[in-house]
């Protein structure tokens, strides 16, 4: 896309410029730290259209990571048919997301970003804390919430590693069917079962 | 330690000539395909004096991922009392190895090392799939116990990037007896209970 000369309001890739600011913001402030109104600002550009192009600042967050969805919603989804079979939907969706040509690479990258030290690895932290395992808690009942989400999200990352990262056979190959079989009563142990 | 001048028999660094020979074999030749006698030969030591200084190739191993424990001998412990109560005892030797101030950094090194692309990633590979998921195998009966390790491993590679890498509370700051009690029985299900 070229990049006519003019005043700032007459450019034409307010998306990036957006991203941008974004990106400097996280990196610096963290996601909580972070407001859509410091985003548009550090863009140049009216509040009203970070929400436009991105919705809200989970979805803001997902582009700046290059995410190719927004895992917020993708979450919503799930536990909108209640608790009952949450774990084989979860394990479905993540197998699903990690076989992608889209999807699968992006995640790679996150959790590459992840096992950096520095700033990239706060900000993933920041992301994976506030956005994924503050979605799986919203979702849950009761003051083990978070405990329950947190187990949860170990058990992703770890199946997310052993499949696609490290490659660890018979898991690297499994069909998905399998994975949901072996893998969703452990999920749906963590988030629904009696943890005490 | 100085390098003295001299004959190769004479030299005061047999261990490190041998280390080095065989991170450069492993590297190129992968766990399976190094021997050791060629680690010896490309070190110009005598072939006894590897086992002498490494014990076996899954001890060489570890000295080349600078492993401060033999995690073969590790695991072998663990299952000599038994299938019964096997994933609290996992679960409490692998926290009281993340949480040492030795021990635990160097298994982030290793964790880092599977998230690199290229030889070192292979290298971690290797020795994840001959070394750590064999040794659980062979303690567990039947057909299923390499699908039931690796799914072990996958709980333990998932905690371990939870409490350690990424940092998720409350699992990052959860007593050991509380991990013990929330993801034990996880790895109990895995390795002993009925799979299908």
């Amino acid at each position: 896309m070229s990049r006519r000369p003019g005043p700032r309001s007459d450019r034409v890739d307010v998306r990036g410029d957006i991203l941008g600011s974004a990106r400097a913001l996280f990196a610096t402030r963290g996601f909580t730290g972070t407001t859509m109104r410091a985003v548009a600002e550090g863009a140049g550009v009216d509040v009203a259209l970070v929400p436009y192009y991105f919705g809200n600042k989970d979805g803001l967050f997902a582009a700046v990571l290059e995410l190719p969805v927004d895992p917020h919603q993708k979450i919503d989804e799930i536990f909108a048919q209640g608790l009952d079979g949450v774990g084989e939907r979860i394990v479905r969706e993540v197998a699903a997301l990690l076989d992608d040509p889209v999807t699968g690479p992006a995640l790679l990258g996150l959790m590459r970003s992840a096992m950096t030290e520095g700033p990239a690895n706060d900000v993933v932290r920041e992301f994976i804390d506030n956005v994924i395992i503050g979605a799986y808690a919203r979702h849950l009942p009761g003051p083990d919430a978070r405990r329950r989400a947190a187990l949860a999200a170990s058990q992703i990352v770890g199946l997310a590693m052993a499949r696609r990262v490290v490659g660890i056979e018979p898991l690297a190959t499994m069909t998905v069917d399998e994975l949901v079989a072996h893998v969703g009563p452990t999920l749906q142990h963590y988030l629904a079962a009696d943890l005490d």
